[in-house]
C-alpha cells in the first residue's frame, strides 16, 4: 500500500467542483484533480428516491491529509451532507506517487 | 477501513444502468448511484479484441451487501458476464458514511 | 481481497488512451479498458496551478502485472510523469474476476 489516496467527491455542477479543486490545490491539500462533468445520480433522500445531475471531483493526495480535505470541502460545499470518500491507492508509477507527495503539505 | 464499499458496474446503456440502480435502491441494497453516461470500452472477448460504448454505474453500499448486489444485478443484467467489482472505501466524511449505512438494509 | 486491480491512467486525449489500451490488451497485460472521454484536470505543475482537458483510461488486470503495465504505459505515454495508479479490487462477481484472470498472462 502507498501513502496516497484517491478522493471521490460529488458536487452539483462543474463550477462548484472547480472552486473546491482550486481551494484544495491552493491549500496544498491535493496534488491534482480530475473533474467528470456530468453524471446522473439516483439516491435515497428523506424517504424518497431522488435524482439529479451531478459532477464528480476525483482528487489525489496523501493519506494523512484526509481529515483536512473533508473539513475544507465541507466548509465550501453547498450540500448538507456531501459524498466525500477515500479509496486506497495500493501502488502506481513511482515518479507519479513521489510527485503527489512532493506537491502537498 | 470503513464498513462501506464502492461498486463499479458496466452496462450497455443509460436505460439499463438506471433500471438496475432503481431496483438496487428499492431493495435497499445501495444508498446512491452515479451513472457515467458514455465510456469507450475495449476488451478481450472470445479470442478477439472487441470494442463498444458502455455506461458505468457506480454504487455506494455496505460491505455485507456485496453478494446480494451481485445476485440482483446478474438477475437483471443483459450481459452474460457483467463487470461487477467492489473497491474498499477506507475513509470519508463521517456524516456521509453514516448516511450510507442508515439507508441500506 | 482478490488477485485483481483497477488501474487509473490519465492521457491527453482519446486517441492516446485507445492506443495504450490496445497495446496493453495485445500484450495480455489487461483484460479490458473503459475510456472516459473528457475530464477537466487541475494540478500543480512547476510551481503553478495548471489546467487541461484529459481522458481517463481505467483498466482491469491482475495484481502481479502492475509493474509491467507501468513499464508499457510509460514507454508509450506522451507525458513526462503520467498518472498511473492502482486501486485494490476487494471483491466482485466471481465469473467476471475469473474472466480477468483467464484473459491476461
Amino acid at each position: 500500500m502507498t501513502e496516497c489516496i484517491l478522493g471521490y467527491i460529488t458536487t452539483p455542477n462543474i463550477e462548484e467542483a472547480k472552486q473546491i479543486a482550486k481551494e484544495l490545490l491552493l491549500d496544498k491539500l491535493i496534488a491534482c484533480a480530475n473533474i467528470y462533468p456530468k453524471v446522473y445520480s439516483l439516491f435515497w433522500w428523506k424517504g424518497e428516491i431522488d435524482k439529479s445531475e451531478e459532477t464528480i471531483l476525483i482528487v489525489k493526495s496523501k493519506r494523512n491529509l484526509k481529515q483536512k480535505i473533508v473539513e475544507k470541502v465541507c466548509s465550501m460545499h453547498s450540500y448538507e451532507c456531501p459524498c466525500i470518500i477515500f479509496l486506497p491507492i495500493e501502488d502506481g508509477a513511482k515518479p507519479f506517487l513521489d510527485w503527489i507527495i512532493s506537491e502537498v503539505n
